[in-house]
């Protein structure tokens, strides 16, 4: 599409002008219908170095009230600390909230160009990178995001020009570097991959627009009325519903919770004392390994409420050297958290290489409690098991060990553990009447659990369910699963 | 995809058939809810031979009134006849009108990957392929259709049983050919092509669903709540705007008609005589050197009231054989060409290669008439230019020579010939009352136009002016162009 583009521009410098303040108008009395409708609005501004994509956002940006937008400046290249996470994670920490701009200035893309120029990134890597960022841009559409993707183009002779003229002086000679050289030197290599790129992620609901940045005036111009375009239909379309995708990710099949024998899983305590030794110092020692060998483990944790999951948790941290785990307990979210893709509190809590994130509770909330108590629509929660398999795709392809405990008892049991709960002053403040109200939602509960037990146990990512009415029993079983992935990986 | 795919089945028998009688309920009351919101429905079934895609459409359709839907069962290659349109023609004929079902029993997909398997298609061509289907199946979606993919899926052995079993008895024998050997002998051939397929064509609002087909009651099951699924969710995003994709197809600048000086382009009646007659004869040998060579020509008129567009017509046709070119004069559309995609009743009046159509009035009328008689909406009609684009680039990739004319007069020309219709007994046929209507928006048409001249002057298919205060003047300098452009192509 790059190479094709031919700018037809036919206004006088007077129209162009009257349009440009229309423009400006339409956006600055935008910024309160966005606030108004909760959209969430992310522009990103890619394209040749020296086209003046800075120049432009700082343009547009005098449009808008400054608490009602951000500017994040990405390096072209992620710093030492950011490599430790996966390629998507210093964007994605990034994302705009609901009702409020984020302009970027340089995105995924040129993480991407430059990987494949500098020969960091294989074919494979690229198709990889470009299919992460697919499934993102997706993903934040169908969650409710506006994604407006600009490319700003100038020729080579344009940018050799501008080059020049920048070197030429010694005010501004500081701002043309070796990378900028580069690029102008190479220009054909990076057209065909811009070129190429932009094709791979032009999709329809995220397509991209090349902005003729040879002229400020008319680039600013094309910005902004792209920008208006976009917004004005977007704000139309609030409350939309989108298609379910089909989980073709390769599945493993569980039980149903009823069908898990419970009764038979128990130990007794000389077996759990001896057990637990033994697994815990063999868990130490795979703990400086993976630290030695940068590999990132995420342990989620979901259960019934009183079915032990805190006192299971302590018998894997017990283990571990607590410079290199974290333990993230998740409640109900924050309101800054609230205003952003639902997963967007996770990817912000994920480990860096070497280190272990316990999530207890975790992401699949979203099909569970959000689910049951209208805290999203059908259509989100029905769409989101194959939005967190790509999530979870996402991570082990990025090294992760991830494994996924659901803690399970009957309801017999939970009962007893309320009582005792209730009855006991320490334990009280362990119960709450939201327990309670939960509790009689159980068998609403359990068929929600049942579906996403079966829609999101994945190869790659599968469930382990851990019978919990004895709870040394469940605790000896989650270290021995513990140890045996980590074993797998290493 | 595919190779990924492992079903995850967890119902028993009884829940099954619960459950598949559910989906039909529901299906049953989805049909009037279609009809009501005048929702297009286009299910399209692709997959292995012998997976069972006819039986399963024959039970689906069962819970569908026939005045509801309509089966087209395609043939997996174009006719011989078919061979000389367009690829996607004999598909897009059959595309549902508003509040319908169509069912295809094979589609798009088979004659792809049949022509790359045979060697019939290059990767180019494969490449162009996906591209067109990718194109229209999201024109069709952001036009308002609901389109449903099912890929129906078997393993190399369960086909090899079928086949076997089909071929053991002499009353199934028939339906075994030769093309269903060869499929099952070159199995992982076949599955790589519709692995990659599947991939290059599987956008959000377009996911292919994949049918586990290997038991004909899971396949069912599964088809009628994807379906069900997709319709529901389509039901709740009627009116849903969509974003305008930019235009980067190679432009040619235009002069704005304004601009057009009109005065000096006049001939004499001498000039005009021996012109005409000298261009007439070389357009006739062109007739038949593109009849011979079947080269399709598409000739599209475009103009203001009583500019002179039927007259400049005749001067064409006057040259051409009669069996070789059809004029078609396009009113506002019928009920069944209004139910459909507005470019449907242009598509189904292409020529055959070999062939001229001669449109009196084009699908430039979604951007002019239909735009200012609020007969679509803004969004419709802004999206319009693109769309338009990519159906000429479409025919220009399938050989054809488009050649576009705007008969241009100037305001007052046009009152003197509207009066001299008026007065004149034999001319008033001419002259309606909605002619004189549109006089009065004249200034809006013209901005109308402008804009559409800018949008849609691309390189493979340019507009050109027609200056016709002087109707002679046009029409030598129309026939000038049209042996220019066949020229150029031969």
């Amino acid at each position: 599409m790059l190479k094709d583009f031919v700018r037809t521009e036919r206004m006088t410098e007077k129209e162009r002008r009257a349009k440009i303040r229309e423009e400006r108008d339409h956006l600055f009395s935008s910024q309160m219908k966005i606030k108004d409708a909760k959209l969430p609005v992310m522009v990103i501004f890619e394209g040749w170095n020296t086209a003046g994509k800075g120049e432009i956002i700082g343009k547009v940006i005098r449009n808008i009230d400054p608490r009602f937008f951000k500017v994040a400046t990405m390096d072209r290249q992620p710093s030492e600390e950011e490599k430790r996470y996966p390629f998507l994670y210093r964007f994605i920490k990034e994302i705009p909230e609901t009702g409020k701009f984020r302009f970027f200035d340089t995105c995924w893309m040129e993480e991407v160009v430059d990987g494949v120029i500098e020969g960091t990134l294989s074919e494979e890597d690229y198709k990889k990178r470009v299919h992460s960022v697919n499934i993102l841009e997706r993903q934040l559409c169908d969650n409710g995001y506006l994604v407006i993707k600009f490319f700003f183009h100038i020729s080579k002779k344009e940018q050799k020009k501008r080059l020049e003229k920048l070197s030429g002086s010694k005010d501004t000679k500081w701002r043309v570097d070796k990378e900028d050289l580069f690029q102008n030197k190479n220009y054909d290599r990076f057209l065909d991959l811009y070129e190429r790129y932009l094709d791979d992620t032009n999709a329809s609901r995220t397509p991209w627009y090349i902005i003729d940045a040879e002229d400020k005036k008319t680039a600013e111009l094309q910005v902004l009325s792209f920008l208006n375009q976009g917004i004005d239909i977007a704000l139309t379309n609030q409350k939309m519903n989108v298609p379910i995708l089909q989980n073709t990710f390769p599945m493993q099949k569980l039980p149903k919770l009823s069908e898990i024998p419970l009764d038979d899983k128990v130990l007794t305590e000389e077996e759990y004392d001896a057990k637990l030794d033994s697994l815990q110092k063999e868990l130490k020692d795979l703990g400086n390994k993976i630290y030695r060998k940068k590999i990132p483990v995420i342990i989620a944790y979901e259960g019934w409420d009183a079915a032990g999951k805190g006192g299971n948790i302590k018998r894997i941290t017990e283990a571990l050297d607590p410079r290199d785990y974290v333990v993230e307990p998740i409640a109900s979210p924050e309101p800054h958290e609230k205003a952003r893709h639902y997963l967007w509190r996770f990817w912000t809590r994920l480990p860096k290489t070497g280190h272990i994130t316990i999530f207890d509770r975790t992401w699949y909330g979203r099909v569970m409690v959000e689910r049951l108590e209208g805290f999203c629509s059908e259509n989100d929660w029905q769409r989101a098991y194959n939005e967190i398999n790509e999530f979870e795709k996402e991570l082990s392809d990025w090294g992760a060990v991830i494994i996924k405990f659901w803690v399970q008892i009957d309801k017999d049991t939970q009962l007893e553990r309320f009582n005792d709960r209730q009855n006991t002053p320490e334990k009280q403040w362990k119960i709450t009447d939201e327990d309670w109200r939960n509790r009689e939602k159980w068998d609403l509960y359990e068929t929600a659990i049942d579906e996403m037990i079966e829609k999101t146990s994945t190869a790659f990512a599968p469930w382990h369910v851990l019978e919990s009415v004895d709870k040394k029993y469940a605790r000896i079983k989650a270290l021995k699963i513990v140890i045996e992935e980590i074993k797998k990986r290493l």
